[in-house]
Formats: structure tokens, C-alpha cells, sequence
């Protein structure tokens, strides 16, 4: 089978691999029907986070499964499949409290930009759609496996309720789906901070009610003014930079809280921002298993749309012009099509 | 009048100081029946926050109301009160929001050990019992006006439900009182770290069921230990050291919230202990007016006696044991009687 290797920072390529095979009776192998390309991808492919050997990348898919281990089952070969972006039982405390990053089985796997994946604890990772889906849903079913269950885990983190006031920071495609989560969730308002103008239009589509341009101090400033003078209710954080989570802690009102899901680089929380502003911080890698039953009930039911986060669609074979065109933001997120 | 006056680190004395007036017309000025020495006044008494000049000292207290300003319309001279440790107006959208140590008006005062204190804002910041209190009731209404408010604080910031288990890190007055309001709130399991056994054994009273003296790493693994390897569902930081920090952090569960009320001093908050177990902080300095109308009526009726932290009572006179018996661990908690 064709899939991406990572050979070092700005050099992937799409190649011959080995097909994967059945390995522990859990498993489940699945023909990706769609893969795409994370925000977290870039920080290999820009050097930021080390290469230092040769790597199958990627970990979004949905697929039809082909093949599942003899311990499989609530999955089936033929069905439509979304799944995490690692392995969970789905049954032990941390998965029964959420937290399925925490599964006492969890199991990492990459190499999902490719053709065929192997899928650690099938029963526990993947949720099969009610039927065969249309086309169209495609795009939105594949953002369920990372990039809106991360932005839903950044509103269920800082703990959004109806008519709450909430700020974005963040107009990548995770923050775009907090923004829709945010809505999702009720709030009366959703300011998305973001400067550029296809972004902007997007997270209005999405649900933003106000939009800031100004970063740092200057946005902080913005919001306060947006709030009369008080501050967000809640913020999500969906970046994970210093400066960001800086934004995202001044941007909100005391008692107010953070959701982070932007894995954080050279972040450095302060007593000034948290302890002495009373604002709290919240949030971690995505429990997709646990998200996933609801949100494909709403993107099979058409209410959300998170798919209109792929303004760039290309063959897998071209998978080193889909890096270059999220890196040099000329895309907010890249589809594959193996 | 006499009151306290700290002139240097372990240097504090009582003495003859002007009789307080009211000076706007939203004061008020309280005659003490009881005050005492909060664990935060020692930072200053051990010279670890800075003393510059000799400063009236004390911010815990509760009394009668002596005198009004023409401006102040829900307390009458007569009353017995009880107040927060700083001003605030109790309308303002902050105070609305529950959050009153972020008032618009917020104002600082300080000098409550001694006979006479000046209350800004007397509408919004104390609080009359229904009628004068018997005596026994005054230690418990004196815990209102920070130490018990702070417990809560810590307690309703880790978000404590019905159910839950619950950590607190911290046997000082205030960890014991977030003992007693983790309880309060319903926590099925309440396990206290502390390594005294008199604190051990009040921690207990106040619906402590599991007691680990062990500190750091083995104080962790203890936790684990008695939550089947899972962690707390919720843990209260009562002390505010780096060390205690990680402690709460490092017990607490995976989706678990530390609330956290001790003053920081020389806190690091790390990413192993935050965002890479998706365990969230929350919490700062207590809004003692939001809490206090639940909390009075929870004294009242004799429902909690937070006072017994009490575990030395001085006339004001021996202000300076009161100190040196804190400072040295002889007392808990040192009520004093003007």
C-alpha cells in the first residue's frame, strides 16, 4: 500500500509500505477512506519537535473496515468507521469517567496517512456509522476522529453553559471547531480571535458572534471592551504557545475558565494570571471515544458541519504539498484522499 | 483602644492605637468580640513576605456594629456581624458573579486584631446574624470571615459533588475547614493528608474517613493506593508551596480539578502535572460574602462548628504567644478576646 513517511522536518513523502496486518485479536484493519494532516503534524515537519529517524505520520482516518481480530465485537468488516487518534478499551475507570487518554490500555499507532491502518482495541477506539454515508458527510466524519473532538474537549473543558460569553483564541482548524463547539453548547456569544479574513468568514459560518483582529495585549483589551470592561466567561485555548495561553487567561473574568487543548511549547503559567485573577485552566488531549457517539449523531443529523474546516482536498499522493500548504497557512487543514 | 501591631519578623505586640472612625459614609465600626491569626499573617511574621514599617496587622473578625455611615442601609448599630477579610459592594458585576474579591469597588483593610475596626462598605461586605448569638456560636462565626470561606472556596473551586472522593493537601485551620466543606458538599470519601495527630483526629470531626500522613511522592502513591491506582476525583490545595502544589496535582485523578486557595509562594506549575493528565486548577482568594449567607445559616443551626479549630484561645493582650504558638505548630488556629 502508498502511505506518508516523515524522512525529516519539511520532507515527507507518499511511498510503497508494507500493508498492516492483524497483530492481537483486538485489532482491526481499515481501508482509509479519508486522512488529513494536524496542526500537531507541523510541529515535527517544521522541527520544532525532533525527527530523528524515519516515521509513518498521521493520525486522522474514518474508513470502511476490511479485516478485524477474533476478539472484535461490536466493529465489522464492510461498516463506515471513525475512531481516536490512539487505542482505548472503552471499559476501564479512566474510559468510563472520559478519559480515554488515560485508558489503563492505551495504545499509540500512526501512520493513518496512508491506505490501510492497523487499529489497536477496535471495540474500545472505533464507533461505526448507522449505515453506508452519503459522500458529502465524509469531510465532517473525518473530523470527528481529532480536530472537533478537540475542539469540543476545549469547550467541555472550560466548561461552557448556555448564554455564556467565549472567547477563542486560536483560528486553526481546532480552534474554528471550538468556536462551533461553543455554539454548540449554547453560549450567547462566541468572539473569535483571529486575524485572517477566510478564517474570520469561517468561524462565522461556525457560529461567532464578534470577531477580534488584535492579538496580545491589544486583544486582551478588545474582549474586556466587547464585555464591558469584565471578561470572558470562558475561554478556549487552541494553540499552546506561551503567548496564547497568556491571551487566554487575561482574556477571561474572574471565576472564569480556560479550556486548553493546544499542546502546549513553551508554555509557563503565572500566579498572576491564574491564582491572583481566579481563573482556572482545564483541558488535555481530546477523549474522542467518549465525544464520538454524540457528535456523529450531529453530523449524521446535519446540525454541525465541522468538514468545512478542509478548504484543500488532494491525493494522498501528494501529501508533501498538503504539509507545505498548511504550513505556509494557504490552507487551514488538508483532506487526503489515498 | 488597643490593638495588634507587627513591627518586624517574630516582633509583634499589642498596643494603644487611635480609635478607627467613620470616614465614608459606607463604613462602618465594629466593636471585635472575637479575631485571631490567619496562616497567612505568619508569611509576614516569619519574614518571608517583606515588613517595611510597623502595620496594624489582622483581617479575621467578627463583632458589633457600633456606629454606621449615613450611607450604609442594611446594618444597624447592635447587630452582630460577620465580614469578609477585604471590601467589596456586593453589586457590582463581579460581586453578582460571585467572585467579591474582584469587586469594582473593592477596598483593602487591615488592623482587625484589636477592639475597634473600620469596615468599608458595610452593606456589601458584612453580614448580620438573624439575632445575638449564644457564646458558643462566636468561634464558628468568627471561622466565617476567612479560614472556613476559604475551605469552601477550595472545595466548590475543585468542584466537590455528591459522591466524589476528595483530597485535601494541607492539616493547617484551612485545609481542615475544606475537610469539613468537601463533607458538607456531599463527598462520599474524604481523605486528609496530614502527619499531626491532633489535626488527624479533628480532621476526622469534620468527616475526614481516610487519613495519609505520608508526604510527596509516597503521600501520592498512598492516594493511588486507596483509590484502586485511579487518583482523587477532586483535591483542595490548602498550603501554597511548589511542594504542596505537585502533591495536589499528582493525587488527583485524571479529569480531576484541584482547587486551590493557599497564597502561592514560589509555585511552578508544570505540564506533567496540568495538561498532560488533563487535570485542571481553579480557584484563588475566597469571595467570603458570596458564601457567607449558606455558611451562616449552616453555623446557626449547628449544622458545621468550623470553630473548632480554635484549639487556643488569648486574650489580645498576648497577641505575641498567639503568633510564636502558630508559628511554632504548638496551636492550630489561635482565637483572641479583646
Amino acid at each position: 500500500m502508498r502511505g506518508a513517511i516523515l524522512y525529516a522536518p519539511g520532507d515527507v513523502r507518499c511511498e510503497e509500505r508494507a500493508d498492516p496486518m492483524i497483530m492481537e485479536p483486538a485489532d482491526a484493519i481499515v481501508r482509509a477512506v479519508a486522512t488529513c494532516v494536524c496542526g500537531s503534524d507541523l510541529w515535527r515537519y517544521r522541527g520544532i519537535d525532533q525527527v530523528t529517524q524515519a516515521t509513518a505520520i498521521g493520525h486522522e482516518y474514518c474508513g470502511i473496515v476490511e479485516q478485524v481480530g477474533d476478539a472484535v465485537t461490536s466493529i465489522q468488516p464492510g461498516q463506515f468507521v471513525v475512531g481516536g487518534f490512539y487505542a482505548s478499551d472503552n471499559t476501564c475507570p479512566h474510559c468510563r469517567n472520559g478519559m480515554h487518554f488515560f485508558c489503563n490500555q492505551r495504545t499509540g499507532f500512526a501512520g493513518c496517512q496512508s491506505e490501510l491502518i492497523r487499529i489497536p482495541l477496535a471495540d474500545g477506539t472505533l464507533l461505526a456509522t448507522p449505515e453506508q454515508p452519503a459522500k458529502d458527510l465524509i469531510p465532517s466524519l473525518l473530523a470527528l476522529s481529532d480536530v472537533m473532538a478537540t475542539g469540543w474537549h476545549a469547550a467541555v473543558s472550560a466548561g461552557v453553559k448556555p448564554g455564556m460569553t467565549v472567547a477563542v483564541v486560536g483560528d486553526g482548524a481546532v480552534g474554528l471547531c471550538g468556536v462551533l463547539a461553543a455554539s454548540q453548547l449554547g453560549a450567547a456569544r462566541v468572539i473569535a480571535m483571529s486575524r485572517h479574513q477566510p478564517r474570520q468568514q469561517l468561524a462565522k459560518e461556525f457560529g461567532a458572534t464578534d470577531i477580534v483582529s488584535e492579538r496580545g495585549e491589544e486583544g486582551i483589551a478588545r474582549v474586556k471592551e466587547l464585555t464591558d470592561g469584565v471578561g470572558a466567561d470562558a475561554v478556549l485555548e487552541c494553540v499552546g504557545t506561551g503567548e496564547s495561553v497568556v491571551q487566554a487567561a487575561q482574556s477571561a473574568r474572574p471565576g472564569g475558565m480556560v479550556g486548553w487543548v493546544g499542546a502546549p511549547h513553551g508554555v509557563e503559567l503565572r500566579m498572576q494570571d491564574l491564582f491572583w485573577r481566579n481563573v482556572g485552566i482545564f483541558g488535555g488531549a481530546a477523549p474522542v471515544r467518549s465525544y464520538l457517539p454524540d457528535l456523529m449523531d450531529r453530523v449524521w443529523n446535519r446540525k454541525i458541519e465541522p468538514g468545512k474546516v478542509f478548504d484543500m482536498v488532494l491525493p494522498l499522493e501528494q501529501v508533501a504539498e498538503a504539509y507545505a500548504a498548511m504550513d505556509q497557512r494557504r490552507a487551514i487543514k488538508v483532506l487526503l484522499q489515498p
